[in-house]
């Protein structure tokens, strides 16, 4: 069975994210490790270990990650990110805190160690900045050949971003992270706004997971819920909230839920651009392409699989 | 047969383009309409009368388009334009005035004409500004449904600009006649640097033109060679000069060529963006795409037929 490692600044679409892997058992969740973003480090970190708690799946290890960029002193959480996730980051819906703690081990020496262990079956997928990886490969630069592989949820290549107009969320909290992950020849595929705004949720989903009639499905609905209406402020367009964490996860599990495109990528890191992800013109006849980019998904099979999943969960977590 | 109308800014690559129609048996080139971009409208006509002469395709007609874009009151060649395409537009190579003239007709009327006599038998491919087009929309807004396709050479999806991080140069020239051209639904399909600087022609390849001994061979060895050199400046990174304009034929006459993504483009018109294509977050999920833009190329097949086809014409030319 692959084993996973989720790298969440948890976050709504984080928590559906720890959700999809949960529900799926064609993978083992090893570990979550925590990120910022969405939250403060430290906030993640107390959410994963609530949301697994109340998610029946107690045994998830959660290890806490670097607290902000290499480039920066400090990280604070933006309005518009608490007006998407809530205060509390999960839509400001109250859940018990977990009376575990997290590990003792840093998320950086753990990704090292479970890349160590597990090799080629091993799949990691950060859904926020890519700052604990990028201290990964500089502290053990031969994983990059080791792991199975990267799926990660960010960027934007052939749509605007959602920060700006070149700019996606998680690739703007440390453009310099992203741009050496890309670069460093690690088997990467980018699950971003390409396809992550085509998979979208409605209020009418929602409902299914309330008419559970568990906590985890009421807590489910109530999260996303929140998410759903933010994104009628941001993105009224759309018509419902996009599912970018939880599609990552997906990919990880099945990727022929996405059509890829093979292309050696950078981010721009300078200048008006900043933050934008695209082809490294320098290497885009270099025949060796070590990054996939998604640019098509499967809509419906893959809202299918994550209404099964989460709701075969929510029903069986009480 | 399928019709085929060029309109170009003659232009090196733009001449290649005019070679590679000539030599495709496939098609039946009606008639070269005249743009501005990479040197004057007059000068490119001529140029455009002058190549078709020389090519020994006299019956080939040339018809003068707008001088400059509707957003501007002139047009001047930039410095680097001459540069890489000389200051008589094809490398500086001299060769004599056709005893022909432009036709009459502008090139406006001449494309809403062709598309009313040849509708879905017609590609037009645009390898310069799109301003024509434009125009011809704005004066007969019905022929968006009627023409075959477009095949334009121009943009750039998933690899930077080439006039700056965002803008390649034909869109540079006119961004809100593409974003017209993109946002009004006829089926087009967008070649951009994406392809074309994977498409690459090397002293190697114009060596075998010279050594046909025709004068055709020679003119197009010797008006290559200075666009290679150019991109010895320009893009040392490359190692050859990109096939732009002459791609945009390849696929007109055979789509196989490339693979596309099927997606819903606008260009940015404003701030520090100003010229990119990009997709369209508000069409995203809007389930009829009327754009392509091509993301691969089969580059050994490409160069074989534009080696095969251009190399023909040469030698008979005389």
């Amino acid at each position: 069975m692959k084993k996973l490692i989720l790298d969440l600044d948890t976050g709504v679409d984080d928590a559906l994210a720890i959700s999809y892997a949960l529900g799926s058992p064609e993978v083992e969740l090893i570990g979550i490790t925590g990120t910022y973003g969405n939250v403060l480090v430290e906030q993640g970190v107390r959410n994963a270990l609530a949301v697994t708690d109340l998610l029946g799946h107690p045994e998830v290890k959660v290890y806490q990650g670097l607290p902000h960029s290499s480039t920066t002193d400090h990280f604070e959480v933006l309005p518009i990110s608490a007006f998407i996730h809530g205060k509390n980051g999960i839509g400001d819906v109250d859940i018990p805190d977990s009376n575990r703690s997290v590990e003792t081990e840093s998320a950086v020496d753990f990704i090292i160690d479970a890349i160590k262990t597990y090799g080629k079956n091993l799949i990691y997928v950060p859904t926020g900045p890519m700052t604990n990886i990028e201290a990964a490969l500089k502290k053990a630069p031969e994983i990059k050949d080791e792991i199975g592989c990267i799926v990660l949820m960010g960027g934007a290549l052939t749509v605007p971003g959602n920060c700006n107009a070149c700019m996606e969320a998680n690739i703007s909290q440390d453009p310099e992270a992203a741009d050496y992950l890309f670069r460093s020849g690690a088997p990467t595929t980018m699950v971003g706004l390409d396809v992550t705004l085509q998979t979208l949720l409605t209020y009418k989903e929602t409902q299914r997971w309330r008419d559970l009639g568990t906590k985890a499905g009421t807590f489910l609905a109530d999260m996303t819920d929140f998410y759903i209406k933010a994104y009628e402020t941001t993105a009224p367009h759309l018509g419902g909230c996009g599912l970018h964490d939880p599609l990552a996860v997906g990919v990880a599990v099945d990727p022929t839920l996405v059509t890829t495109l093979d292309i050696n990528m950078k981010v721009d890191v300078e200048g008006p651009t900043r933050g934008r992800t695209i082809g490294d013109e320098t290497r885009l006849n270099d025949p060796v392409k070590t990054m996939k980019v998604a640019v098509g998904v499967d809509v419906p099979r893959f809202l299918n699989e994550f209404m099964t999943r989460i709701s075969g969960l929510a029903a069986n977590a009480g």
